[in-house]
């Protein structure tokens, strides 16, 4: 059987998950969705579907499934419409940028009976899934400090940042869910340090660019992070793990590995440029996990209380950063899940 | 427009191909044959194709090009018969075991007007054609030395070893293809040294397992090449070129980018298992070459001429290993192009 | 001319500076002191000086400067001592584990015209040296965030935890030390996470045994501490610094460069394993900095007021996991300097 | 009981040897002498040694062993004159440039019962005995193809390579040496390839400055050198052994551990320069393993017989280069050992 996919939003993130629902032999994109319609056909022509209304779409049969790559404001609206329509439904993330919306949402989809799933791609990165599974063996022994370097290759336009919702959870929130999903906890308490190094502009629009983010995980545990909006070198993604037995760590994907030594030094290929590149892998394995778990009934691997989670974490480091505390999660987590 | 292709063999190799030419949206695969019908047909199925016999697929004016991933034995009379039929063909290494029958076919091809390609793939590896652009640039100066490691991850059955022609005309062609692609040139000499160290019975069957072959160019450079049957790590295949101006090398790709430390060391990933894994991009884009110089009217990336000179290579190191002694290449391609 | 020494301490540190002042052909040992009057003797006999008191060596007009490498509750009464002896001092950090003695030292350094230099080592690592180098060169524009990675092999034991001043004051008081060098500056807050996994009896005794301590400058720069007792690969002593144009990271000294790639991975010799492996040539370094500085009369290159600084972040960063919160350093350096 | 030292030659190596000399509690050097008188009295000085002539260090019963250091063609007169003076020595590679006379010496050697050793320093390299040992303790099993990289920083004058005995006598010996000392055995047969691609003048003395030689052993173990003058990016020294089991590698020595990671690429340090900062180590370390013998009454580690075999494999090669063939070693070594 194959998954008839409706896509709400043909912009950059709309084509990444296009091209995955075409990769998979279990799914195809019927219908595209868009407020620009030239945007939706030209998708829709691209893999022969067609460009419909949001309405259209919903009241759709034989579509089974929405994948929403819309504006982050609209994806509590589409995943309730999505749901109440009968339809399975991959959002992407962020759920929400106000914490109690999402939590009224991670509610009403509680109270439906249809798989929803937050795209948290990353989790279904090859190096961290390898990385995961060997620490779950028990191959370092029990967790200690994780440690996520996550730098994007360039700022954004200050236009973008603007309505991003902020460093942590635009950037930050990937790296929260990251660390919730490799310890398989929630932290206790955030704190956090940022700045605006980068761009002043950014400060201006009350944001920051370059952050650290430490949480404390109940049986004290630890993990942290680190933010930068700009690394020249290339999108530089990476993990350490330390445990009782020794240390795991998920390195940058070079670009190619060919090395030139010269009287300059011993010269590598840079990082895979930006997300596009790095993780085209996980945004199919990460489709096609969503693929499998509807049409074979197994459960979502990503689910909207993640999403709810790694939002709440955001709000913690942003009420760190202005308080100069540490932020229990608890009480901003009260009433989800 | 879409070049329709007839694929000759089902076996590993061909599956291979077969993937390739899905995977292009130039290409497509409408006939399979094989001297196994289930194998043809199986084949065939999972494209949308349909298994037919060899000369059948000759005769279809619908088949544009051929794909000869038959046994060796099988290729020259393919090739012949492909572009006496009008149609393109992409042949997999090696022409034949024998030269002379290679050159001759040679000469047949160089009368026909159409295009052959001969399946070098490591020449659209995406690090090796890094290393070259690098190289052809003039980033590391004039060539000197260039050092290929070719080591496949385990021995071959001495089934397959009797047929295959030995290791310098089965494993050591393509390094030999590297070499002369790298330089632009054919060498002068040849001077081989091998040794069955690996499994005596290749011995009983004359083989070696384990050899080192170095070429001298007209102008004085120089490569040596390292085969071995066996690398208990996984597939090792390795570049190095000393330059004027300093080294070009491209490494080994791995698995993943996990590094476990602990007491015991720090652990990397193995290098990719074997050349499914590793040449799986190289594969891809060879296809893409081919079927590009054959829709837009441009040159054949790599000619039967060739797989003419590589074969001629093997043919002295065989005879540099027999008699102790450097061997000229060029008697041995007296009468090729 | 050569510099005679007094050593004060012939425990594992005094040891140590004994080699390195032996080793350079500007110093000399002529005296030693220690409680236990046997470990005095043995190290005289090494070095052919001679085992003294404590007064002798402060009495002794041919002593020209003192090391003092005895326990922390005696470097302020020893340091005082030889500034009126009017010798110079080398004293191993840190200043004291009292942040108003140490002020009140640095007062009385203040007064007197002669040499004193703390003994944080890790300024003179080759490695380290050569990062800052190319930092202050520009090479990545201007700094951002730093991130310090000081992991010990192997817990120390409870005894020495009691009495060491705890994790901030003991050990990671040499990453203060190094953030504040290689940013040439003070921090402006100071925020701290830690835990106690390792071994329920730090907890017991009030310290803990794994943290990340973040400092933020007056002018945004983030630095980044993770610190841990353990890492069963080996002492973990790493610097990444983020700059406009770049980063600019130093890795750990391996034991050796031997990789054993076998069907279980390709694995490379664990780090040096420990400070007296791993810091052999700093200690050395340091030494002859000092010894050029006193008989040339050029500046001192670590002096008190360095020690005070990382003392007093070492107790912001005490009272930020006390009460989970960011704390302001300039209060704590009030009186200082 | 400390070892007496008179050093024959005050040049670049003797500087070398009289810091090993300095460094070894066990040896002191004692008299220097040179062809250029000022040369042996500024090294005699340094050391608090006294300038003497060659009879002089031959009488003096007060020395106890020559270190000879001078140039190529005195080693055999000196290592004779010294035996017969009841001295131990330790003579500079290579033995001689003529095998005929290495022979004859070989043999008179043998007749004394006093220590010789050739100074094959390179044996005593960390990361080449950490290599030899893993091998020697069965990690990668019963070796396969050694492959040894060797290439100058820049190429000598052509003064010195017109004295050198030419590439294989005064560069590649290391190498054969190498080759031998990892295989516990010399080779059967020698094939090598040569070129002059760096300065045409190599060529016009009669030499080359690029080279490949293949060694096979046997019992069909194979080892195979590369050589070049120049490696722009500095001196490249590296091993890798490929047995049943794996490959054992040992990489060059890099000048630091920092990495720049720019928009250019991810920038590594140069290897050290060249030998003197490579091989400081081996060359105390080899020196040590002199005395110790001495002292101790132990074996040589490195005999006069295999310098002899280095020799004579580079004959071979001299050979099989003119002639294009694979030559046998056993003919040139009858009459030796």
């Amino acid at each position: 059987m194959t998954l008839n996919i409706g896509m709400f939003g043909a912009g950059r993130i709309g084509i990444v998950h296009a091209r995955s629902i075409a990769g998979n032999t279990r799914s195809k994109l019927v219908a595209v969705t868009d407020l620009v319609p030239q945007a939706a056909q030209s998708l829709a022509n691209e893999y022969d579907a067609s460009a419909m209304s949001a309405d259209e779409i919903l009241a759709d049969a034989n579509i089974d499934a929405i994948v929403i790559a819309s504006s982050t404001n609209t994806h509590i609206d589409l995943i309730e419409a999505g749901i109440k329509a009968g339809k399975a439904v991959f959002c992407e993330k962020p759920v929400d940028l106000d914490l109690s919306r999402a939590k009224a949402c991670l509610e009403t989809v509680a109270g439906h009976n249809k798989p929803v799933m937050i795209g948290f791609n990353r989790r279904f990165d090859p190096d961290f899934t390898t990385l995961k599974a060997a620490f779950d063996a028990g191959e370092v022994g029990k967790g200690e400090l994780l440690s996520i370097t996550s730098f994007d290759p360039a700022p954004s336009s200050v236009e973008y940042i603007k309505v991003s919702g902020g460093l942590f959870r635009d950037m930050a929130i990937h790296d929260f869910d990251m660390a919730c999903w490799l310890f398989g906890a929630v932290p206790q308490t955030i704190i956090a340090t940022g700045s605006c190094l980068i761009d002043s502009e950014f400060s201006a629009v009350g944001d920051i660019d370059t952050a650290v983010i430490t949480l404390k995980f109940a049986d004290g545990r630890i993990a942290t992070i680190r933010n930068s909006r700009r690394a020249a070198y290339g999108y530089d993604q990476r993990l350490e793990l330390l445990g009782e037995k020794g240390l795991l760590s998920a390195g940058n994907v070079l670009e190619n590995t060919v090395v030139k030594s010269t009287v300059d030094g011993i010269i590598s290929a840079n990082p895979e440029y930006f997300f596009l590149e790095r993780y085209t892998r996980s945004y199919s394995i990460g489709w096609a996990s969503f693929v499998d778990a509807v049409l074979d009934g197994t459960e979502i691997p990503v689910s909207v209380a993640d999403g709810v989670n790694a939002l709440a974490i955001a709000e913690a480091a942003g009420m760190s950063l202005e308080q100069g505390r540490a932020v229990e999660l608890a009480p901003l987590l009260k009433g989800a899940a």
